[in-house]
């Protein structure tokens, strides 16, 4: 007799769990030590109140209807209703705001790649702080708190969610190209990234940019090595460098001017966490200026999202090292 | 500008938060030092396999299709996945089996009841150990507990889920009557239930215990009043009793005769928890000794869930009293 639970879920049981709530305790612990105060959120939202902060409402992988017929969706993220609740909750408090929050998300994925519908998140959102303090400060704290979970190899990497729309409006690529081009960027092909862009009919100049931009990835050297439209872009990034050598956290951090995340809402800067020991991101995040002002107040805002248990086998693997 | 969540669902802000968390850490650290370990199963599983526990999947309130057309619902309790768990996971270890959880649930409620459709339960499983040891043992855990949190006034009803469905049954009163007379008696519908006992055409000894028994509601004394064909029903109760008073929490505990939860699950003894500062049961739960061999393993148990911010009301009306 077999019961079965739906794919990307699962039981998690005694001597797993105790490990995941020590993790989530220290993070929370380092996050809280650090001003940001947990907050929860339903677990079900009206489809519409999503969509204001991303029209996809951010990859909600299940909807269903209530009672009077309305559209609701299980959280995909904990950002989006972070914004609501600053918007509806906060609309007369003074910036900056520090939230952290530990919560199940739920997201559609490819069948078959090994990934959760179901997931636990735990993360941070600094609210009302501008480019690139704000992102010096949740880089740091991120770093910091992984280092105390135990992690001894986790690196982060920090792109530009924008850049490459940049350049490609700066060479005047037609916008019904864009989709196909930061698709191919985000899932990291690029071989087809190069064929696409060999059929837009650009200069060699233009076409030798767009292919080898996504390719410069390591410490700060590659931020000087970004010349021509792309120089005056990562100067945010030369600058947020200079606050992570000052945090002492710079040697965690790898610059990837080919680093899109695939959530709408990114305005600047975006970030990946990565450890050796697991073939997934361990997380990742950005900044996110426009979206609070969807909700009614605007307020520029970063943030990151660890996926924990992800952070958990990284750090069993550490343990396992030692 | 407003961006409505459901009705019964809520924003927890940091101040809350904080409490919500430490009272829970308190509650978990209790169960686990007693040997319960905490578990989590999906949030939304397939409704064939709660139905599986539970025909009408315990009042499961959400329910949607997945890409193939399964209907998945979310869990209305723990209690459901958590013996599809023992099934499927324990079938070869010895029992017992000691779980606890921290986990939101989600119920169909009525509209304006003041009831919450996603809430936080904490609770405890006892699976392989019969009456009347496996109460003791989870209403003594339970009580302190509550204790350790910080509760002073708390007050567990016990009652029989099964004595009023036995006499029914032994005054030979039609199986179609049973169900309106057990709801009228779960809503403390004393007027309702006499007008329908009357109706029955029975004699007047038969009717004055029917209309006389869910009155009975006190200490061990009760217990004794309750003669005729109540008398060896009330009998595991009054063992009860005094294992409770071997644990030194007999004081504590309400015999409620009239005690009858909703869900179907229950095959004996069923509690209620009570607090003078909130006007809801702070939890509940009780004997289920056929639900786990649904899924495939035989095994007796019992088990209490509390809804953790009414047990944060009643803590904090506590702490306003001292």
């Amino acid at each position: 007799m077999t019961h079965p639970i739906p794919p990307g879920t699962r039981d998690v049981l005694p001597d797993e769990m105790r490990e995941l709530r020590a993790l989530t305790d220290r993070l929370r612990a380092g996050f809280e030590d650090a001003g940001y105060g947990e907050v929860w959120t339903p677990s079900l939202e009206y489809e519409e109140v999503l969509k204001t902060g991303d029209d996809r409402a951010a990859g909600a992988g299940y909807r269903l209807f209530d009672e009077h017929g309305e559209v609701l969706a299980m959280r995909s993220d904990m950002t989006i209703p972070i914004a609501r609740v600053v918007a509806t909750r906060y609309g007369d408090s003074e910036p900056p705001f520090r939230f952290c929050y530990f919560a199940h998300a739920y997201r559609e994925v490819q069948r078959g790649a090994g990934q959760q519908r179901e997931f636990l998140q735990g993360g941070i959102e600094l609210i009302g702080m501008t480019a690139p303090e704000g992102e010096a400060e949740v880089i740091a704290l991120c770093l910091s708190a992984l280092e105390q979970a135990g992690l001894r190899r986790h690196r982060l990497g920090v792109g530009d969610g924008q850049l490459y729309r940049h350049l490609l409006e700066a060479f005047e690529v037609p916008a019904e190209r864009h989709l196909g081009l930061l698709e191919a960027l985000s899932r990291r092909d690029l071989a087809g990234l190069e064929m696409r862009v060999s059929e837009l009919g650009l200069g060699e100049r233009e076409r030798d940019l767009l292919v080898r931009l996504p390719q410069l990835r390591g410490g700060p050297e590659v931020l000087e090595r970004a010349d021509g439209p792309v120089a005056d872009a990562v100067e945010n990034l030369r600058v947020l460098n200079a606050l992570l050598e000052e945090r002492g956290v710079a040697d965690r951090v790898i610059f990837d001017l080919g680093l899109v995340r695939e959530l709408g809402y990114y305005t600047g800067a975006v970030f990946e966490l990565y450890d050796p020991a697991v073939g997934f991101a361990l997380g990742g995040g950005g900044r996110y200026d426009d979206l609070i002002g969807k909700f009614g107040r605007g307020l520029p805002a970063c943030g990151i999202a660890l996926d924990v248990q992800r952070v958990h086998m990284a750090q069993a693997a550490e343990e396992r090292l030692q």
